[in-house]
């Protein structure tokens, strides 16, 4: 049973564990990274449409938060601050208070979590059940909140379901935005929970992602997210939204719900938090439901103080004022345009996502895998979602330029190309 | 019940949930550390016999990776890395390989999992129900292994159980060596899984650290160790050994288990695994059971490329020879010593652990807590253990010379002559 | 606290636990009871539209089955058979094979669980589980399969299953037929399970009544019954179809689903099966799905065999032809008119049920609760069902005579005449 | 994979379930009982030493119960009453009232349950779980409660637990009086109650039987019991007697704890409770726990009235006065010797049990197994009980006359010489 472990396969393939992915279907070995632009071993460059899926929205080392991380190791700033108060976090705190909520009008409390967006999620769904004392959490059909335990049982997929190898606990799965043809989702979840009988327990919470990354794409319309804030409300349980992936900027506003009217109860953020890919997590939360007592929910990396450093310098950047956003706005019509094309290649194929989150359904799996399997060999690192791995996904840097842009479009359009050429031909 | 928020607060009690917790009892802001020194923003200095946790065993800043970390950074080396291949990660695989497994005899396989103990936790009890097509994992009183649900289930302490507000699955507790008096541990958990109407399910695992860091520095016996081992093969169980905090030198090798003849099937690693406090997890898990598919359990910051180079650094500097393992030896008696000089103060107290996670049990929480909190005001970081946080623990760095050591013993013996003094006076 | 005992109370205040409940509303002490009369203590006759909830289909003390069991009694014949061999039990199994299964071509086993419904209930999940190797069993909105933790998990309604004090385990919600309008409670199931990312575990089964008793007569399509029975099969789950209310000829045919071209791989049976009113429970399953060992669900009372004899004399007096089945045809079409007629008289009340359990919506539970009450002070014992206890539901023996139903319905009408008297003059 | 149903079967055979068990040892198709003996229908006739598993502890058709039921069904008495108040009901309850609960000095409420053990434990547990807001019950290794899932959640038999194909919840299990030498139960289980991080949730309930029938017969010391009851009452649970087998004078005494100087604050009742065999259940709970509303806890035979009517009948019998308590403690010293006798022809075999539920461990289930088989030859129905079925168990009609038990016992010491004899040679 055991593996060959003998020297002549590389390290990864003799020691790392058969979890790894990515570098299954990207082989190669990088070593530098600098904005959209990866570079491999061999000097190879390749356009990152992928940004550590939508971790490195202001891309690869930033020189500002570079900068700014490199004085601070310099002169022996904390790095790991456990939750003891450190200058770093005091700082970033401010920045986060003064250019993110209150702006936004919002008096969440800030949680550190342990580094992870499933950490954040378990922290929200505890809280949640802390605050109300219930148990059930609703939450939806193709979302993904990560694979510990606790968020792995409000996590749809079946793949990451099964790891498990055991029932998961405290969810209810309902179907997400224009799940099912003519099924009004809201009102369904608001007549089960209404009913007496609708053996659907009290939720502590109804937690969702406006746009679901992993999931396929899947951008809820403000109506179902309202609604669903309403039905929240209506039934006494906390409204989460999982801003993991379509926050900071993903979605084109800093919280992918900000035009949405709604004001959720508990936010988790992760990924592009800390500005730099540096493991950082947070959870925030109105005070009213800021129940836990000190180091009920902790964690040893919860004060991962680079972060709090990079982070910091990502707010002040690109949020104290809205050049930022409107730079996205301009992108986001770019990417749509630039998929419509795409898309218009395929028969059948249609755009998903929303903002900078957006990607092509090509119809399959196979078909979607093979765009990407090309896409890479032309210099595109560039990843599918989905169910099926059917949606051909940009997640591109929101700081990528227009013209880095336009050459991984090209790519893009190219490998479409090639494979829909391969395909035909093979069918002949 | 919203929490005031007026600006005369600290940004921290303004904005920090209330589950921060160590800023409480040491209030300080601290801004700069370096080897087992904090500072803080009043230029105040502390010695550090907290170590974060066991998260910096080789203290704060060392000199050799904080340089090869900025130089990492300076030439834009990969900061986030998903699960691609990178020379970092396969530089810190090759060392891990020479210095660490090969040594050892240990043909494990390296998964990276979130970057968080408990998400190293999580990843091995999926492993082991995978692996073994069974749910049951058998935990032990006292045990911490993180706080996520999966994790929780298994982990003791009744104020974080209760931080979940539901009830946990998948895991049977039993006695940890020594927890009752007259109880062969061993011999009730064989009997129990041998009786056909034992009532314990089938276990997929055997879930302990060897020293149970939070529970209060209880360790285990090489006998108790070996006889866990040999009871999870007869009975068709996986041997898990959580090493996140006794590992990484902390008991004076390696790994906590290296002189007690027992081979774990996995082994989960996390705290000092970067060296450098940074953000990073891991578990090793012998080839026949390194079942995950690709990416079946995940997480974004799996790829924390910035640990991967401070983690190397730390292999070659502390463990390609038995320098540093010898040191340890030394500081052992060194710290037994002085530990029990502060025993010999408190009538009933004992000395708790092994190696260099030593302490005293003062006999009751609030004593144990009123010495940590004189021996801050006095720069000494230094935290309590155990159900009723009655154990002063000493979690040093590893590297703390013999002259700071004995600077935190003075300043410790001292803590305790005047809680005992005030106590006297007190009861006069 | 504890309740007070003096005997001035009756000896039901005094020691029957707050559990009981029926005899709240009709506080009579019954006597005797012969077809579907019952009568009090004082002498006061009562027509019975409730029927043991359905366990009394053939009526109180069918003559002939009571002739049977005296005599079986009087000879000393077995009582508590175990699981042993009894002359009882082999001409049950014999009359049920011949005029039951035989007919319908059913080639299913039967197995004799505890004699109550939910035991039945929770054996079928058991097998279900154990034939699939999967946990999940769908069960639907309204739905009512007893209180016991397995089968609680089953049931929608909300006080019963707050009555547990903890989650419920192993079970997903459906909407049940027609429950939500717009919604095909079908479709939507089979995309659910369809879509790798549903977030729905692979199911052991899904469980359905046809009508749903307790649930409020809702009686499902023959298009969603065929519909769930096609789901099921795509997906690998189990059908169950509970009829334990519903069976025994309570719609018209001895099995309710009889003419919907469906062959549920398991069906349970309580209530009725004994046709006497004594305890008896089973579950027919097919041979493939026969998987428990020995004893593995087990009950002492498994062997009820003063119920075996009652049951055959029911299948031989009520089955063996088609007299009885007509008389339903007859019966059911008088119990529409009836209650279509008290329908009439009430705003927006509808007509709910299939067969001989039909009922009407009168809109709430308060107005269903009055007329309900003031039918039993006019002699008619009668009960509510639904969320909101909102239908008058009629459950009366299938053997009541065309001139006792008529009886019936008139007390019926003049009772809710009674009380929208009342609730006029008390709104005027 | 359909089992062959051609008619060269047996009705049994063809039709019943695999899950059929005591008929395949003892294949007999009995159809008489009177006393202490069975017959078949063949005319043998067998000495009864199993009694229904403690079901029928009067005999078979005691003749002063038969005449009460035979009266009661010809005058048209109630047989299923749902828990309306019938005369019956009223009549045992004041006969429970006077002659079990009030010279006991015992203030509980009785809850008809649905007739089964199985049942009568789940509503214990509900009860348990309600009345404390605690999910945690502590159950014991061999403990047998039942299969429905709930209370298999409690049953420690390993085969009965795997029938159920999925995890239960709710229950820690913790080692019986005496299963592990050396191991003070009680003093444990305290410990991980009381130490802070024992890992163990706050416990709703603690369940035991005092007497573990299937377990292997047993019994606990009253030194256990008390200290259980005191450790119960120290951590806030719930201390629930399941006296279904080892109740209604099984033991000596009505109730099995009566001498043991504790008050249960439930007690489960079922078997032997009609008195006749007759399906029935209940529960007995002190008032200030009697927390169920209204049919919260609910079944549709939980007033199964001719059990009723044998019920009382067997209360004034047999526990109007002492008489019938002063046979029993006779008959338990002659089972004793009896029991002594046989196990001194067997090498390392040892008495279990206490009362009139005492058995022999042979050493081996195979040995029982073989003596049991042999015995049902000769004409003794009689069973194995425990882990490895391992104990050879007396569980005769406390009502056998001394004769009949000579008689059986007779049966049982050639049964256990002729199988040694075979053994013997066998082995030479």
């Amino acid at each position: 049973m055991a593996k060959d472990m003998t020297k002549t396969h590389s390290i990864y393939e003799r020691r790392e564990s058969e979890a790894r992915s990515y570098c299954r279907g990207m082989p190669a070995v990088f070593t530098k990274a600098q904005g959209s632009t990866l570079t491999d071993r061999e000097g190879k460059t390749y356009i990152d449409f992928l940004a550590g899926c939508s971790s490195l929205n202001y891309g690869h080392n930033d020189p500002d938060m570079k900068a700014a991380l490199i004085e601070h190791i310099e002169h022996d700033g904390i790095t790991h601050g456990l939750d003891l108060h450190t200058d770093a976090k005091g700082d970033f705190l401010h920045a986060f208070e003064s250019h993110i909520l209150e702006p936004r009008d919002m008096d969440h409390r800030v949680m550190f979590t342990g580094p992870t967006g499933a950490n954040a999620v378990e922290a929200a769904m505890k809280i949640a059940r802390k605050s109300t004392g219930r148990t059930n959490v609703i939450a939806f059909t193709n979302g993904f909140h990560g694979v510990t335990m606790g968020a792995l049982a409000a996590t749809g997929n079946g793949y990451h379901r099964g790891g498990a190898a055991m029932d998961t606990h405290g969810v209810t799965r309902m179907p997400f935005d224009a799940f099912a043809e003519g099924v009004d989702s809201v009102a369904l979840l608001d007549q089960m929970l209404s009913d007496g009988s609708g053996g659907i327990d009290a939720p502590a919470a109804i937690l969702l992602e406006t746009v679901q990354g992993e999931g396929g794409l899947n951008a809820a319309s403000p109506e179902f997210v309202r609604g669903v804030a309403e039905v929240a409300k209506k039934h006494g349980a906390l409204l989460i939204i999982d801003d993991i992936q379509a926050g900071c900027g993903r979605t084109g506003t800093f919280f992918s719900f900000e035009e949405m009217g709604v004001m959720p109860d508990i936010v988790t953020m992760a990924k592009s938090i800390s500005g730099f890919g540096l493991p950082m997590a947070l959870v925030l939360v109105r005070p009213e439901y800021d129940v836990f007592g000190p180091a009920e929910h902790n964690g040893t990396f919860r004060g991962n103080t680079h972060a709090f450093v990079t982070a910091k310098t990502a707010i002040y950047k690109f949020w104290s004022d809205d050049k930022f956003q409107q730079e996205l706005a301009h992108k986001t019509v770019m990417i749509t345009t630039a998929l419509n094309e795409i898309a218009d290649m395929i028969p059948g194929a249609t755009l998903k996502g929303r903002g900078l989150m957006q990607g092509v359904d090509v119809g399959s799996g196979e078909l979607a895998g093979q765009i990407c399997a090309r896409a890479y060999e032309k210099g595109l690192v560039i990843e599918t979602s989905g169910s099926d791995d059917e949606v051909v996904k940009v997640l591109a840097p929101l700081t990528t330029s227009m013209d880095t842009f336009r050459k991984g479009f090209n790519i893009l359009v190219d490998a479409t190309r090639d494979v829909l050429a391969n395909t035909k031909i093979a069918a002949e």
